[in-house]
């Protein structure tokens, strides 16, 4: 069996699907560089980060700005020059008038030119998405600072990153629903079935907004902290990217991620906001190396914001996904978490930022490794128990699936997507003692610690 | 295609079965005036019956009276016999004696003669079962003109009568599991599982007791009756006989049928009884005919209690078996009642003891007219998507599996038996206009009138 640490050596697909993943995470950084959480001195000239990015850049046909990629590169070029000449133009301005007529001049025109420079930005992240945002791209930018904007880019590029990533191993392609919500807002489902590799991929965006009942609110933090809305109704923005990955291959762990944004607003016109999210993986056979490679990479995303939210998160996660009525966790685990409104919102943001940037390095590498994987039926009937449990637990315990269903006007086939497209259960199934797959139970009924 | 009419006539085969139909409708009779519910002129002789029964009585191996049952017929027949003779010596005594001390005496005795022949009845009856009932043989007998002994022992008659009947057809044995709940009570879950024409067959009983919080039981009664407990507490007896068969055979509907007691005692000593139940039908395509003898034969049961049962909880079928969030029944109802509390005991149990007893009558019928239908690929894809349908309302809605999840101590295994061995989620199904899986959502999203 391949192992995690040379599983890139072991075909030309490989290699070549490595020199992908390299490309995914520069372009994946590149791109977060852009969106604002950078020092202004990184984000004044962003343009050059445009150009150096080269050719390995991939349009999207169904962006809302595909079909001309070179004309748009080509505008963004003037854009970028524009730039530099108005900086120019700055200057000179400068020599004239006195001090604190060119700072505030000075301010104004390279606000303009920002700004003008942000706008353009966003238009080419956008490029790069599997269908338009759902917010307007121009209302996008009108609000280019707000937190909503910047997670609603955020959400729309881990979407599209994943769903690469996952067509690139698979070979097939994500069927994209571009949806909206009668209520306000809509979605992205993006959704690949009965694959090479995977049985079901589903990987669903959405952003709504609206009015909540203080009821609403209450249920929608798990905290269950009481926020006063005007005549007892308080306007709100939920959005948020969430998938679930069931593989063909008993050998391929399911994973799931979820990561999100609320904000509400209360009586006095003051914002309650907050991150909840996760990243949890769900093997139908315990590899330990898989387990240490997928808690690792978590770990190591957290401890650059924070040295107890691995810790702490890996054992909401265990919590979280717990079937009460198994006595069982779903999986194995991984990160979660939810009403994270500390230090501040930019560095909540960050941290959210590097959990969405992991999930293709966390996931990927365990597919490939376990790519040709041999199985038998008695393998598959247990990954299809398996997914049984998995159904029990979305039907019943899952917080977001529950208030999806729960909530009028919800799109039914996104939140019920993460169902797997074949499950079973049997009568008083009990694994054979000392198998394979009593190893995987006792796991689920005692979980460990994975680094 | 067989029609209900003709389905005998197709086949040695059903022609046997036919006749083990009026066998089994014969027996059922038997054994239900046994139970106390008719008058006493019927029940002060009732060993003739079972010795007019003649030799179509099969008895089960599992029964805890089983293994010698010639040599139990025979005792019975001894107790036959002394009941006679007893009515006899009560007659030798009234020549003797005042009015009223013969009035006296004879009510005595005669109630000992029918206590013996009561309690022999139990064994009896007992032995029919799949296995012992969880009441002790001795308490039953004890208690024989409580209430809840006489719907333990229905529930238990309700289970074997089904459970052989789907043998029959089948081929198969039903694996009979009876089990203890550590805080009073138990039940036996009875499952077949890939047989010949059952995917997954459970027919469950459960008689539970205990103390329940005065929020839990509320919850127990559908109109959320507020009862009074000493100390919050309230003792309390439940039973009920379940079950789901989910057939392989696309066109072979699934069933689900649900009878059930409840005491609740309150603080003062108050005993507060209810029944609940129902019987369902979820096909996977309509057939008009089915559905015609389903619901006729449910409303003819229901018309011999009272003209609005039928009517009634045919609409409360329709309403409770909801897949709210997809905007479809479940299947095409039945009849549905809970917190039966009048006119009175008696008459609610009877009305109940006719439902238990359509139970055969409702459903085999359709089993054997589709037992050689052909099917495609087509055909079972759909059933297995109608399949994840069901999981979703037994997950999501049902109250009795919501209980159970929720209620420490519960038999999991039990409780979700009736879950099917596959199903399938497909992301966006929808069928073709005009054929004939769209004609069944059609009448899922507008229940109609079948009879």
């Amino acid at each position: 069996m391949a192992t995690i640490v040379h599983f890139s050596a072991l075909s030309t697909t490989r290699l070549c699907l490595k020199s992908h993943f390299k490309g995914l995470a520069r372009s994946c950084e590149s791109t977060f560089i852009l969106s604002g959480s950078r020092g202004p001195s990184q984000s004044l000239f962003p343009g050059r980060r445009w150009f150096s990015r080269g050719t390995g850049v991939r349009f999207m046909s169904h962006g809302t700005a595909g079909g001309q990629s070179a004309g748009r590169r080509g505008a963004l070029a003037i854009s970028g020059a524009a730039a530099l000449t108005a900086a120019a133009a700055v200057a000179g301005l400068l020599a004239n008038g006195n001090h604190f007529q060119r700072a505030e001049m000075a301010t104004r025109i390279s606000g303009a030119v920002e700004n003008r420079e942000q706008e353009a930005e966003i238009v080419e992240r956008c490029r790069r998405f599997m269908s338009a945002p759902v917010t307007d791209i121009s209302v996008l930018q009108s609000r280019k600072e707000e937190m909503r904007t910047k997670m609603e880019l955020l959400i729309m590029e881990t979407q599209a990153e994943f769903c690469k990533a996952l067509e690139e191993v698979d070979g097939g392609t994500f069927k994209v629903d571009r949806w909206e919500r009668k209520e306000g807002g809509g979605g992205i489902s993006c959704v690949m079935q009965d694959g090479k590799v995977f049985e079901k991929a589903g990987v669903n965006v959405s952003v709504v907004s609206g009015y909540l009942t203080e009821e609403a609110a209450k249920q929608m933090r798990s905290r269950g902290k009481v926020l006063k809305g005007k005549d007892g109704k308080l306007p709100f923005s939920a959005m948020g990217v969430s998938s679930v990955i069931h593989p063909k291959n008993p050998h391929i762990p399911t994973v799931h991620f979820n990561y999100r944004y609320f904000e509400i607003e209360e009586e006095d016109g003051s914002k309650q906001w907050w991150f909840g999210g996760g990243t949890d993986l769900t093997p139908v056979y315990i590899d330990k190396e898989d387990a240490f490679h997928f808690h690792n990479t978590l770990k190591e995303a957290c401890d650059k914001h924070h040295p107890q939210y691995y810790p702490d998160f890996k054992k909401w996660c265990d919590r979280y996904f717990f079937v009460r009525h198994r006595g069982e966790t779903r999986g194995i685990g991984g990160i979660f978490f939810d009403d994270l409104d500390s230090p501040g919102q930019e560095e909540a943001f960050n941290f959210v930022k590097s959990c969405a940037r992991t999930v293709v390095p966390c996931y990927l590498p365990i597919v490939y490794k376990h790519l040709n994987d041999s199985f038998t039926d008695e393998e598959k009937d247990w990954q299809q128990i398996r997914r049984g449990r998995y159904v029990e637990f979305n039907l019943v315990y899952d917080r977001g699936v529950k208030f999806g269903l729960a909530t009028p006007g919800s799109r039914i086939e996104s939140i019920l997507m993460s169902l797997p497209l074949t499950a079973r259960w049997e009568y008083m199934q009990e694994p054979d003692k000392g198998s394979r797959e009593a190893e995987m139970l006792e796991v689920l009924r005692n979980p460990k610690e994975w680094v």
